[in-house]
């Protein structure tokens, strides 16, 4: 494995430690706002199923071979590809999310890439909100959800993300690789915490009568895109960690998917929070 | 989903409430074990990749329309069938552990089967073992692993059965299925806890270089037949249990994967245990 040098705290004079980054899912809402926001820190290089265009390697990452070229000389993977739907059914999410999932680890290995940011999803334990929904949006509400809880996946979707949790653990303890698992809140291409849009309808699997449930839910669960840049940044730059499941969402005011974790382990301190 | 009546204990005269009983993988070591202990308290019926010298609806369970007709009619799944070494190589944990497990919760979802066993493994957790050999064994170390214990596979198979459990977890939660997921130790054919020909060679994984360390660590993992069959049955029979995560080793002298759950929630009184 490359050596990386004295932990250096990546916020020091003379930039990051790791800096050549390939990006898989390039294209979509995380990785737009990551290209944007860390493209002057990593070099950054991407991943993606069809061309975009900015340069890109173009594979299915359902392909181990073909996906294999784009990890040469990389020294960190940020997994965002997958079917990023909670619905999703089971035949996209065995080629998208089990099975692609594993290419992307397997291929970071071979490469020896040093460490891997997954982008897990807070529907690992998404049963939590689900048993709890409309009280748990509100201000005064007390219930917290850590790295901790038992895991209690809401659908097929969880349960890929749950799995590529696992997988991940299984190359930090076996291969010496450093992890880190997002189970990521809400992040919009808009940045809006109350797009309009989304407030139209009900999100999937939760029965949300009225906007302002949405609204509620919408304030509690949302990530700004700077914010999901600074997240994976610190990932990246952490010198001492190889292990980590964190949540993702801004500095909102409410919270039931616990951030203080991200904050004592990576040094997370988000920039954003939605209005109350 | 069909009605179970009332909560019977199933050790009150009048046998179990569930009867009709579908073994995945019957031929295998604990599938007969199975067969020998359990036949005459439920009406078993088989699921194998052969056809066997015993009844058995012969079908591949990574293809899901083949295994249906099996589930018809069936009241509990004990879902064995599965690549069981635990160097097994990726693409037979694709096919039989992921999509094989896959297969057979929906298949029993589908069928209305109301609780599915599934034989899970140690090696989901099993990086706690593989730190503490050799003095791990000793009867006097302290140490205990019990189903609260962050997951720590040592190998894709151990994934692929945090995998299985989270999976199950997901048809308890969205589907009102019963599951049992059994960490199963080890179980033999000849029922040998100090099997001369295990004996002869380490473990898969484990660097344990001499007889006695091997022996030790044989008196630790071991689960007898009937004690297989009797964890097997409680799981059928116990009236309220919605979900649970166990250990399945006898009553040895040294236990480093903790049993008292497994006795508090289902009532397992193993009948047997290793020698010192």
């Amino acid at each position: 494995m490359r050596e990386t040098g004295t932990a250096r705290d990546g916020s020091s004079d003379g930039g990051p430690v790791i800096r050549r980054v390939l990006i898989t899912g390039a294209e979509g809402t995380i990785g737009t706002a990551l290209r944007e926001y860390l493209g002057d820190r990593y070099a950054l290089s991407a991943l993606t199923k069809e061309s975009q265009p900015f340069p890109s390697h173009v594979a299915d990452i359902s392909d181990l071979d073909a996906i294999l070229p784009a990890f040469d000389g990389v020294e960190a993977v940020v997994h965002l590809a997958a079917s990023p739907a909670v619905e999703t059914p089971w035949p996209s999410i065995l080629q998208n999310n089990l099975i692609g999932t594993y290419n992307v680890f397997e291929a970071a290995h071979r490469a020896g890439v040093e460490r891997v940011v997954f982008a897990s999803s807070n529907h690992v334990i998404g049963m939590y909100e689900f048993d709890g929904v409309p009280d748990i949006y509100a201000l005064d509400d007390p219930r917290t959800y850590d790295h901790t809880v038992e895991i209690r996946p809401d659908s097929l979707y969880g349960v890929s993300k749950a799995y590529g949790e696992a997988l991940g653990r299984y190359y930090v303890e076996r291969h010496g690789m450093k992890v880190f698992c997002l189970r990521i809140g809400s992040v919009r291409g808009n940045d809006d915490p109350l797009d309009p849009e989304m407030l139209a309808s009900s999100p999937a699997l939760l029965d949300l009568a009225t906007e302002e449930e949405r609204r509620v839910r919408m304030r509690a669960t949302w990530q700004s895109r700077r914010d999901i840049a600074q997240l994976v940044g610190r990932c990246l730059d952490v010198p001492e960690v190889t292990w980590a499941v964190v949540y993702g969402i801004s500095d909102n005011p409410r919270q039931f998917w616990d951030i203080s974790h991200a904050r004592d382990l990576l040094g997370y301190e988000p920039q954003d929070g939605a209005p109350e």
